[in-house]
């Protein structure tokens, strides 16, 4: 048996596992440090108190005879489906278009499987990395090249459309990781008139749509006129509700979407979804049905400003010590311009200097470089003793 | 964009999406009819009670500060992975090697993006449909065919393998879905052979293993001198455990097992399993947990020993009638030659006769023609009615 050539393409490390590696080096040296770790985007509160009863009753009713239940249905149980309709996407979408998931890396994955290697690819750069390596491991790279957007302070985080090239698939993420950057309906009008012009297949990633606070901004690709004839959307509970160990999250397939022949996507993908997947799990699924309760989204809401105050501390931090730094307004990133130029030297610094954890933005792609992305995610004394190292270190 | 071509070569209906089509169109026409259902191996009965608390108490923690966890580590959590090595693989695989997932048909899923689309794929025949489905979406089909290995009574399920040509990659599911077989020590080192000789990857799929009920055959490929070179093996809570809905299993990959140019497989499995997948739900690996503590375990020999008895209740009837009547000895599946040639006329002939729901054969494959697969999964009541309503339809 011969090796996936595919695999051998990828950047022989993920940026996540590098960062590990690089801490528990500092870590061997320096046994006694107090890490602070502003690196992945992981959640840090419990999960609101309404939700906790729905997740003890469902693992409950699972010992008893009448409250049993095995193989839920394909695409998640029928009333979770509703909800999340009526929560976010009242008037736009139904719960036939929905499909619940474990997570929306997962979902990518699946999609690259859907759309198959032959077809041409656009991701932003900087990137979340997952949408890069899972088209280079399926092989989308094989014969192509992937098309960069680039996305930088010049240009306010959003590419020149004008300028790429026809793309069967483009990758959008807003609000932005890393950059925080969320897309007015302007820009999102023009993706979607890109889409449309050019037969694109828009994967629309709103896993953070939830942390959008300008009220003039769209919550979702669906808000945006013919939207539901280009455009997947993916949305997640893992940074909502503080879902990331417990998964769940979901895609939307509108029924409008087809491939060049007609074909709806929305079969294929309920056919790709039966067969490389078998649902989230139903006590995930009775946790997420309690979070899109009125006490539920109160409580998300709650914990978005608690985050979001996180985010506010730390960006005036930065603008204090004289950086540029983008996003922490829509989104739990902040995008810091470092007066390092190499940004694995900067991790470095702050890592030495502050015993502070954060992303290198070349970690992202080239044009992420320079900066730092710092994570808004953490309990509030964590954020505060960040902060006054920040300061330490910068006696200016 | 243009459809995925590979997408095209399914079969338009998936076998279990078919068989609840026919469902709706009897139920419609006989809307009183009280239907038995021995078709999808759908688990009945309520989970263990010894594995309740666990999960009630993992949420419960939650919804703290101090229990509260985000993402968990990539291959799953430690004690979980060590238990699974203790109770059933002591001495063969260290925890290392034990990938944590939400089901073996999402691992399914996920090695058809390791192994690519250019290898030799051989299944058996019949076959559980994912091995197949998958292939095809993924492209393994494009340029030439997928190798069928008959299993039948006459070679006691299990092929033939000087007959077969050299080949990549080969399923092999035991004890059998949808046979029911479980293969001997003899059997499985012909396997790890053949394997060994051709640089074969062996995928073997374990998942109702903890149903082999005669001592003297082999619960793991592991079992068999030189499989660590050679075979991946995948397990399941889902059937051990009544975990369908909960979602819990892994995959084992031993460090020896390399691809033709010595690059170990672990490494890229680990790389598919955390760009692919983001974890199984922490909620479902506290469940795996306390599944695998003695009350666990002891309560899980009683769901097998219950579901066994509901497989021996129905291979009784089936023989009293007449039939030829395999499997249900060390899986809960029943592979009945019924007397109408055609699986499809046979599963309508007992769903309008009995108002009892089984797997056509022919569904698993062409070898399957002329079988019908009845689950053993349901409760005693339903099986007995089951067992009254095959008499009264077989008056001799």
């Amino acid at each position: 048996m011969k090796r996936n050539p595919h695999l051998a393409k990828l950047n022989s490390h993920y940026l996540f596992p590098e960062i590990a590696k690089r801490k528990q080096v500092f870590l061997a040296k320096n046994p006694s440090a107090k890490l602070i770790s502003l690196g992945i985007g992981d959640t840090t509160e419990p999960i609101p108190s309404s939700i906790i009863p729905a997740l003890m009753q469902r693992a409950q009713q699972l010992g008893t005879k009448e409250g049993y239940s095995g193989y839920g249905p394909e695409q998640g149980e029928q009333l979770l489906r509703e909800h999340i309709v009526q929560q976010l996407y009242p008037n736009w979408v139904e719960a036939e278009e929905v499909f619940i998931s474990d997570g929306s890396k997962c979902d990518i994955g699946r999609l690259q499987i859907l759309f198959g290697n032959q077809a041409s690819v656009a991701v932003q750069n900087p990137t979340y990395p997952v949408y890069v390596d899972t088209s280079v491991i399926v092989g989308q790279t094989h014969s192509k090249e992937l098309i960069h957007l680039t996305c930088h302070p010049e240009n306010q985080f959003f590419p020149d459309l004008n300028q790429i090239p026809p793309v069967d698939i483009l990758y959008f993420c807003s609000p932005n990781n890393p950059t925080g950057a969320a897309a007015s309906y302007d820009q999102l009008t023009q993706l979607v008139n890109f889409a449309k012009q050019h037969r694109s297949i828009l994967v629309y990633d709103a896993a953070y749509a939830w942390y959008i606070q300008e009220p003039h901004l769209p919550r979702s690709i669906y808000a945006i006129k013919g939207a539901r004839e280009v455009a997947i959307e993916l949305g997640s509970f893992s940074k909502m509700a503080g879902f990331t160990g417990v998964r769940l999250a979901w895609s939307i397939v509108p029924k409008e979407l087809t491939f060049e022949d007609g074909h709806p996507l929305h079969q294929d993908w309920k056919r790709i979804h039966s067969t490389f997947f078998n649902g989230a799990s139903n006590l995930a699924q009775a946790g997420g049905l309690a979070a899109l309760q009125p006490a539920g989204i109160q409580a998300m809401h709650e914990l978005k400003t608690f985050y979001m105050e996180n985010a506010q501390l730390l960006k005036t931090t930065f603008q204090e010590l004289g950086y540029s730094v983008y996003g922490g307004i829509n989104a739990p990133y902040l995008w810091v311009k470092f007066p390092i130029e190499n940004s694995w030297e900067a991790f470095e610094f702050l890592l030495e200097k502050a015993h502070i954890i954060c992303t290198p933005g070349s970690g992202f792609g080239e044009a992420g470089e320079g900066f730092l992305r710092f994570s808004a995610f953490g309990h509030r004394t964590t954020i505060q003793e960040a902060v006054s190292r920040l300061h330490a270190i910068h006696p200016t």
